[in-house]
């Protein structure tokens, strides 16, 4: 039986494609899903489809219809959620992606480094896991389809 | 009819004081709650109730534990979330509270500075309302409240 | 016990007005809410509240921002809800509110004129009570109300 | 993984069909539902299963037990429902279609052109997608399926 | 605090009106509220409202919308649901009672006589708890106001 | 893609296996499921499983326990649910199921024969399609799996 | 605005007394509710309200409708849910409500003595807050009504 | 079809690999999860993963973080859930995963010895079947598949 993740979170790395090349690795039958990870074209989609917008605050929320429809159809099919902070961006998205997650009754495997728990202490409490590494959100996933 | 509002969003100013007495001047039936504004006794209270712990990271988790009783039982109650963003903070507790509200249902309104357009974007398209100041977030409900 | 209800339709007539007066003249414990009856105030308030916007488009988004708001928080607080609907008007609101009636278990009543069967046969058919006019709406909520 | 569709709108042109064909010739795992879309078969099969009724009016709400059964089948089974609406029709069951995909929680791609962005203001601001063309809504689900 | 409980069950003798009597005597705080207790303006209602409907069939619809409008709001109001069996009819309407509180989580006390025990066993063995008589009811509701 | 239907109604016919074959003549992809169809099994079952019972009312409870699980899990995986009721039989577990299916939000298709008609009118009022005979049920279907 | 606390757990020592107590000193708005406290009349309930039963076994399962339609009634209307462990019973039914709580998504403060760490681990780390005396689950709820 | 069936319950015996060859001896569809069943490996798995922790308590705590993970995914795609129950150990674990599965709407079997039925009298009260053994509970599984 395979089981759905989503991965929430920072896209300036490839935090994804490692993750994914490791559970192939080690034969996990876990099927990944996640946001657009090209940045550009994430910022770029809603003016691509939709066309040149009046302003810049409307440039984003068009591209935001986009992005949000493909993270609300990922998620409602997701078992499972990851969500991975780093120190470097803000990543509200990820926040609120872990937070749906939350709220729809999801476990989250919150990511983090140990610089971020004080701020991430409200959400990591919640979280039904929480590691410092994707490594460490594998090996829990491994845990689960042990035996 | 009184309207429960709950008021996410950082603690480190008075807003929700101004908010509450604007309300007031203007006779609005709403009761407003949220998370405990004294920053240390916020950090603290996990401590204080339950004792010293081992470590900073056990310490930000048991003001975790009282911190998000709080949150949940009013969010709950809630007919509708306000939640602010400011520059300073990185606020992640006020996204997972506006995503929380998104996902039970309930309506959301954002009040963000126009410099967090962009990393708000997705936040703000799922918002039910969004505006750039506490007095505006008030005119909508005043609006709601109306004949 | 009051009963909340919310009326959904036209905002053109003051068929909302009667209905008030009516069950109040018959002493019917009926709270009743309602959109914005005020129909340039309804397609200003995007503005009023935030500021003049780029394009039409726009401004209409906004005013629906502050529209929905409404809605939102008096559908959820409702007990049943009314949808009235004429010949003189799309409204597709009223549609929209009678069909998130139905998914949200709320019982709905249907008030539209004989010529109107055809079109609305669909939302009819899954409508809770169909009635031709507002009295006879009142009529059977004083029906639920009796003894 | 496949997704399924709803096709709620009109069922007075053949766009459902050009849709298809297009998903299928950019390969995109995508299955479409949708309403009946012969006209007289839809007006009919109240009768066609029940027999005759006494009056039009139970003529239409034969036809509509059954029409609703269709749509409620499907709908519960779709990932995200596309609705159209064009200026030809009241389409009154685009917009049932649209708000039951709303308050189920399902994403909704609101398709309409320029000339009703008024009277569908609320409906749009409420949906996750808004286009003008049934062609954009198939970008924004290529935009979902990418890698 | 006051409990709501819905009296589900055949209206053809005064059993509501000795419950309600019995609860006042005893000093519990409970609200009875039920369907319609007057046979004939039960049967009658639709056409009362509406007016006179082309077949008996027609007319046993109509007056359906009316009973299920005040089935519906005060079961979804309700604390606990009792619904009571006998000898006499079949109480169809009793039996979708019970099982629509099964399915909303609400508890439901089933009363019934021994003789009905096999055809009831179903939704016996899912009923919260099961009585003879409705003065047994009663003592299950003063048992929960205990202390 | 196949559709689950569960078939509620009396087990004292053969309405089922005709329902099944009809439904491969016309090669429909229906996969049905239903209650016990033995009829003594059924009444046995609990005390197969569990061993003699003190007493009578406790037989037919245990056999509710192994009967209310089949309903429990096939009703939960249906589609849809097809509800026959007879003349002969009092079949409260058709109701039962009926209403059931109703507050879960399952399309509910009635089959009773014009005799049932006044006993029957609150949930035939509710349910999404009413036939007479289970051939017309098919053909309900079969509409539904048109084109 | 009050809030309701279920109190669930022994029944053997005055623990909920004492708590009533506490809070009434310091003026908190606390509704408590929770089981039978007398444990031989909720041992008794079911054959006091029922008659006698034919084995121990129908005794227990007659005193536990009684038992479970209490806190069914009390559990649905809490805000907040305690549940007490101590060293000396099973307390299964402790389990129960505080795993129903979890499940329902009301906030659960769980209590338990330092021996008890291991074997409810689990339990506790869904739990919402763990403490280990009754007082520090009121200093919870005290920091919840704060200001 | 194949069912998913979560064996909550203790892990100091073999009982699940019986069920599993049994039910592979009976040819029954049935696909078997559960927790860890290697105690050492169970109470080791957080500080195998996220290493070692500064108390006992906080050894626990990560311990259930995986735990947790693993019930919680498998619970949400069981059809069913078996709850095993023996004399020797305190299992407030499966008392927890079996109030789960009542408050999901799962049918839960409650297989316990007669020694246990005063202590579970509430929980089996409210399961779905309750019998002494795990033959007993395939038992009433093969029922659910017959035909």
């Amino acid at each position: 039986m395979e089981l759905i993740v989503y991965l929430a979170g920072q896209i300036h790395d490839d935090w994804r494609d490692q993750l994914r090349k490791k559970a192939e690795e080690r034969g996990l039958p876990l099927v990944f899903k996640g946001p657009q990870e090209d940045h550009d074209r994430s910022d770029d989609i809603g003016e691509t489809i939709k066309g040149e917008q009046p302003t810049i605050e409307y440039r984003d929320q068009v591209a935001s219809e986009m992005n949000n429809l493909r993270t609300r159809i990922w998620m409602s099919k997701a078992d499972v959620v990851i969500a991975l902070f780093g120190e470097k961006y803000r990543q509200w998205n990820t926040a609120m992606d872990a937070a749906v997650a939350l709220q729809a009754g999801k476990p989250l495997i919150l990511v983090r480094p140990p610089e971020l728990i004080h701020p991430l202490k409200e959400l990591g409490q919640r979280a039904q896991v929480v590691v410092e590494t994707p490594d460490q959100a594998l090996d829990a996933l491994a845990y689960v389809l042990e035996q």
